[in-house]
């Protein structure tokens, strides 16, 4: 996918770097660590490669590209505060430099930004389908803060968590690119479809690779989750499929008793004995195969191909 | 004001209470604690009494200033976070209540769910009105956090943050009555102007207060901005007028370590030498009459009344 929005992806991060200036000075600052630290871009690749797809010939998608990546950054800066979070891509997180109180307020100035930049692109359907996205991920982050630590967390309650939290900016992303080459409501859900369910099958290959990667491919540890008691769904379906014994170690586990090497070395052989891993990875491989599927009304093409590439990688990712 | 808003103002309140559900329960839950907790709807009331001035007579501005208390109670929400704030109209604050994660990402939903408010009424000039004022708060809250415990702060310096972090949705809660009662450019300004200077008087007279009130007054103790090592312009006033043992009394005030009772009245002994509450007061009163003048090519009547009046019961605060 890079190679084809190459020179498109460059605009967008002049918008990125130009938007992101501030007179005040610890803007830019924190806000560049971020932006600048390693971020893969994907949401904004995503309006690039689909604008691609439909053929747009004009620029508007590149402000509107820097506005999702703005919302993505505002979310992230607020989840390590959410989170506790120390470590980020490898490298400390915001939140641990600058502190909490900067990281939350960098990152509503990001989301003003990014409807700053919307409002110039003067779309009202880009505006309302960003403004709805970026409901729906708060909704689905405080839903997951209620359900944080109970492992009775249904399968159902889950997925629709990560839709929320996750999916829906990728989603979105995808759409506006048919909102901008002013194709018709059928191309925007196609496209809709394309991303929300590739975002749930990024999502379920991270669950995974927090249970099986070293810490060089992640950026983070294995066993973050574990430790900090986020029910996903590879801890979903060990306990559903456990017995008792299983099932109160689970409940230990997300409670905040169990956070030893012991207790995650027994977690990820209660995984294994329950293929939980490999299952997580088999629902990506679904809902990646309908991702994939909804592409079928477009074209054969580089665009296509790099788009279904891009399921692909995140796939792979678990391997 | 409220008399002559009171109508509008239930329209306001229905709307708030509609638009803050969600089928997560956290998010009512918490925000209907702020919500419903004796906010005064200053903002919103500011915007039914503009559109009353301007003989707007259809019902756009309830879902817009319904929009504006929501930037406001997501912007409360962060700050007390910000400011690890215990205590806000005499209640406990959500972040004591529900803690800081819950809060920072209720204010994100609130904060999203203004937005798209804005977009159902589908006006890109209020879009374009209120995701300044949301992006200028943010760098203002910032500037502040970098301002902290810095007593050297300038007068200039210490008003450009206030009139960012507090006047800038005073002003845009009156400029977008203009704009729903489609008048020219100049009508829109003269409201700016008016709610600009009325929000720079009224964080001026909070300042004073908070070394002369008590708590029945604000919900919050007398000192709690001292204590805070918040530099606000009785401070300003005081440490500039003051001689070397008084400057390195505020320093150490403002870095933290003078935080004692004694400490506090030694400091109220300062400003009161110094004449820094009343000068404090003088310059809000100076804000206040820029406020009513900026109403000055507006007829008479009911509505200006009441807006006149807002600006005197604002300064009144501080008696």
């Amino acid at each position: 996918m890079i190679q084809l929005v190459a020179a498109d992806l460059n605009h967008v991060n002049s918008v990125i770097l130009d938007r992101m200036q501030s007179e005040v000075a610890l803007i830019p600052e924190l806000a560049g660590h971020l932006i600048a630290g390693g971020g893969k871009r994907m949401r904004p690749m995503l309006t690039l490669a689909c604008a691609r797809l439909l053929d747009y010939g004009g620029t508007r998608h590149h402000k509107l590209a820097a506005a999702v990546e703005f919302i993505h950054t505002a979310t992230l800066l607020h989840d390590d505060v959410v989170d506790g979070s120390g470590l980020r891509r490898g490298r400390r997180t915001a939140n641990i430099i600058w502190g909490n109180p900067a990281s939350v307020l960098v990152g509503d100035f990001l989301f003003s930004r990014s409807f700053e930049l919307m409002v110039e692109d003067g779309s009202l359907k880009v505006l309302r389908i960003l403004s709805r996205a970026s409901a729906v991920i708060a909704e689905g982050e405080v839903d997951q803060l209620t359900a944080q630590r109970r492992v009775e967390t249904s399968e159902d309650h889950y997925l629709g968590i990560i839709s929320a939290k996750t999916a829906a900016l990728f989603a979105a992303a995808c759409r506006i690119a048919g909102v901008v080459a002013e194709r018709d409501e059928s191309v925007e859900q196609a496209l809709d479809c394309y991303g929300r369910n590739l975002g749930i099958a990024f999502q379920l290959i991270d669950d995974a690779i927090d249970y099986v990667s070293d810490a060089e491919t992640m950026g983070k540890g294995v066993g973050d989750d574990f430790r900090d008691g986020k029910v996903t769904l590879p801890v979903i379906l060990a306990h559903a499929r456990g017995d008792e014994a299983d099932r109160r170690f689970w409940r230990e586990a997300m409670e905040g008793s169990r956070t030893s090497d012991d207790d995650l070395a027994h977690a990820i052989a209660l995984l294994k004995r329950h293929n939980a891993i490999d299952d997580t990875i088999a629902r990506a491989r679904t809902y990646g195969q309908r991702a994939i599927d909804a592409l079928g009304p477009f074209r054969n093409g580089s665009a296509k191909s790099a788009l279904v590439e891009a399921v692909e990688f995140a796939i792979a990712r678990a391997y």
